[in-house]
């Protein structure tokens, strides 16, 4: 291996420190200071900062340091330079969590216990169990398989929906646009795990959100181009939806001005939900650089 | 078996639908309708309405409705009638899923991105993953071991404590009152699951609060004798303590006039962490009559 080059990540540092710990006589540059252009066959990537690829005379391969590929989207790459996703274990363990947390916010009711608090009133809200609780993955690759089954296993009826079926013991799948009726229409929490592609955009439009139950609530931790933001409004301003987790925007970082921040009913983080964890990430990259240099 | 009296429950009818589905010919009743009294063979008991359950000549037992039996303690119960604890399925669950949202609360600064929120801030806070986090249960039955098992699941370093050492793989175990500072010096996030009993009354109090390093959060979802509530709001207010959740209170209903009510770093709910599923719970108590009718 020659020289491996890191751009668009704001870990650079950190990803420097710990790539250097593991990989002996590593040659890490980050962009802008490439160096010789010629030295260098590993891009590691999380934001583009350039729009073609092809000016690396050399690169055998382009990891991503995101689970998602959709900022490659606009970019040029050479049809024969692989982009490798990222899929280190923190991200997957975070991404649970944030599943978890945000299921389990309208699960339990928490918006209402908050509203109790304020009020300091002492009242008890029925609680529907798990196994009466239908939660529902749009999306079922590596990100969504750790929530499904960590539910699953606390008794909630779980189901999945993509584009090729993809089977889970206990968990109940859909596939294609003809059975997105069926599944919708069975949820009480729907989570959106989809990446943006073509397919997805706009995906969750007035037709489809309408066919969520009446109360259902709604958690995006997908992509932002997915989720149409006003439908999302409309519905959860008529009652249909009872509440939206936001995690991802159709514009990120989300503008002062949007209506979502003030909405009652929509909890909005800045995309923090799946966060890579340098150290794992850094195992990640060093283990397929081993085998892309083996391959030659 | 000859008759059944249920005594103390909200969920009185609900009970009494299910107990009838399952248990063929069944002569239950409702306290304070209890008719012949020596007809009288089991007890099903939330809160004791009585003061003696000597004064029912033929009971075989006493089933109560809650996981904690610390509501028989001002009672006399005649020494050779069992006090048979509840533990159906919704109960567990239902803890477990309070106990991750609360753990991931914290652990995800959910309070923080809320105020981002509020103030229409797009900010991330940086992540500790799971692995560097130290979530530990005081308390350890079953109620603690299906939250403490799915976290160690999700990476996070679990440990517990109780009377007696209790060894779960991967989770490390401390024990009486000489390792607390031990167990209690090593957390992130403190998971309080203990019963109501003479050794456990105001066990965390400024003392040992003050064991958790700076920035721990406290969650305290077993009993509200287990806590002082002011050595808790004071080491809230001097930041020795970063938040709690509390679903538990020295006195219940928590009153209108309490401060923890309207304190910004305590988070409240009205005893609803843990919860029987009645159709499960009514399934238990049959199991258990038909066992006690067939010792006879």
């Amino acid at each position: 291996m020659r020289a491996v080059l890191l751009m668009g990540s704001d870990d650079a540092s950190y990803y420097r420190v710990e790539l250097c710990r593991i990989i002996p006589n590593l040659d890490l540059r980050i962009y802008p200071k490439i160096g010789g252009i010629d030295d260098i066959e590993f891009l590691l990537v999380k934001k583009p900062l350039i729009s073609d690829f092809g000016v690396f005379p050399n690169i055998k391969a382009i990891i991503s340091l995101t689970v998602g590929l959709d900022q490659f989207d606009n970019v040029e790459v050479p049809s024969n330079i692989p982009i490798l996703r990222m899929l280190d274990e923190g991200h997957v363990l975070s991404m649970a969590e944030f599943v978890l947390f945000s299921v389990m916010y309208y699960h339990r009711q928490m918006d209402r216990y908050e509203s109790f608090q304020q009020e300091r009133i002492w009242r008890e809200c029925p609680l529907r169990h798990s196994r009466n609780r239908s939660v529902g993955f749009m999306g079922f690759g590596a990100m969504a398989k750790k929530p499904a089954i960590m539910l699953r296993d606390l008794g909630f009826r779980v189901s999945s929906w993509r584009k090729s079926a993809k089977t889970e013991p206990g968990i109940q799948s859909f596939r294609g646009m003809e059975e997105l009726v069926d599944f919708l229409s069975g949820l009480d929490i729907l989570v959106c795990l989809l990446p943006q592609t073509e397919e997805t955009f706009g995906i969750l439009n007035l037709s489809t959100l309408s066919m969520l139950p009446v109360g259902a609530a709604v958690i995006n931790a997908g992509r932002g181009s997915c989720l149409n933001e006003d439908a999302l409004i409309h519905l959860l301003d008529n009652n249909h939806l009872s509440g939206a987790s936001l995690d991802v925007f159709q514009r990120e970082p989300l503008e002062k001005h949007s209506v979502l921040w003030a909405h009652p009913r929509i909890r909005i983080t800045p995309h923090i939900a799946g966060k890579a964890d340098v150290p794992k990430a850094a195992d990640f990259i060093r283990q397929r650089i081993q085998e892309l240099e083996e391959e030659v």
